[in-house]
């Protein structure tokens, strides 16, 4: 681990949100610290880049911390990209994104903006750690969260990360301290869609897209469990979504 | 197998796409096909959906086929939960997305609007393959194709695929047919970026995103190895991203 390492700060609720500012706060305490966040809300971006519209990247300071910073108009991912390519003149020790205002445990990770930007690092070969928080509120508290925050980003600084793996960190929402943290798989649950249906001024049909989450997998060893279970849960996350396990029935099949 | 199964079809290219109007011909001469895709291009837009905005989805008659059709302003995810939830009566035997212009193989996956519809009907318990042929031009040769996506698509109506399984189907540029399909795994690739900084009329910089494909992956199990080889790959995905061979290692740390 270097003395200073440098580390990029990232996420998806935009680089004012209170979530993003504390983890700022806990990374200035351990390295060089560089924000490069959406000038705007991003949440359920995926893995959403920019490719048929332009990118605005300003410096900007927004308290009176360490860290340099700086907004972009692009998605979480694109904010990665632009600081490996463009902002940074080397490649982080370590990338940090969120806290992200709700959870991104289970099949979140897919929809958020705040794992794209953990995975987008992971992708070029930076550890990287996402860290959510399940409270949707902007005025969450955060401050419990810090310590471990802090112990999580020294032990992937001290270990590093296998290729091609990142860190998916969900907190629980309580008043007490979590009972523990719990390293888990992502559980196998969906959103079970309700559209809100209502018509415009002019009379046209249209929709807002709300739902349900509904987790049918009862193992004791996933994230959804750990945070009913007042655990903090520690997924980690891979980008190759191969199906290993279903490649030899495939070639089974008369192709 | 039902006699006549439904068959819901997407994109991320738009409605009117070459892509999409070849699978939806294709689709006609297996099953009941109902459309419903993106207005506009969607490409790069990952798993997005919208959450803070509203979604229109308007039924539309495009052409003479006996599809039913509805042009969808959400990215390629939300027209596959606006299809299961809204617009379906039942849910579909089958869900196809593409015919893609341009590769979705290796890393591309997780960029990818069309694969991001193939995997939100598998996250649904859909069967759902994603198409994509290895030539950008809206003017790109489909023909070749057709028989391929007919076969694969009966294959998998006829053995169905696991739960949280879906196929990434790509296919490569070439004027002769193909040699083969080959079954394979995502290739260990990125993008490397580069951003093409230039100044607006009012004196601003912005930028926009440009890169190239770097493959350092020399597997010969790979998709785009298959693809440079003239093979057809056929990739199967699954959307549960835990990195199960780094869980025992991590709960060695001290966390």
């Amino acid at each position: 681990m270097p003395k200073r390492p440098l580390i990029l700060v990232t996420n998806d609720d935009g680089i004012t949100a209170p979530g993003i500012r504390t983890l700022i706060s806990v990374m200035n305490e351990i390295g060089d610290v560089v924000v490069i966040a959406p000038d705007s809300p991003q949440s359920g971006m995926g893995h959403a880049i920019t490719l048929d519209s332009t990118i605005y990247c300003d410096a900007v300071t927004i308290d009176e911390g360490d860290q340099l910073e700086y907004r972009c108009s692009g998605t979480p991912a694109d904010c990665v990209k632009m600081a490996i390519s463009e902002i940074l003149n080397k490649k982080p020790d370590l990338c940090v994104s969120g806290i992200n205002h709700g959870s991104n445990s289970s099949i979140n990770v897919i929809y958020s903006g705040t794992m794209s930007a953990a995975i987008e690092a992971g992708i070029e070969g930076i550890p990287a750690i996402g860290f959510s928080l399940l409270d949707y509120s902007w005025n969450a508290n955060f401050e419990g969260l810090k310590k471990h925050i802090k112990k999580l980003a020294l032990e992937v600084l001290q270990n590093g990360l296998p290729d091609g793996v990142v860190l998916n960190v969900n907190f629980p929402k309580t008043e007490n301290d979590f009972k523990g943290i719990k390293v888990c798989r992502q559980a196998r649950a969906n959103w079970v869609e309700e559209f809100d249906k209502r018509t415009n001024p002019q009379g046209k049909e249209y929709y807002w897209l709300t739902g349900k989450f509904v987790n049918l997998d009862q193992g004791e060893d996933t994230d959804v469990w750990a945070l009913e279970n007042e655990l903090v849960s520690v997924v980690p996350v891979h980008f190759d979504l191969t199906a290993h396990h279903f490649i030899q029935k495939l070639n089974s099949w008369d192709l």
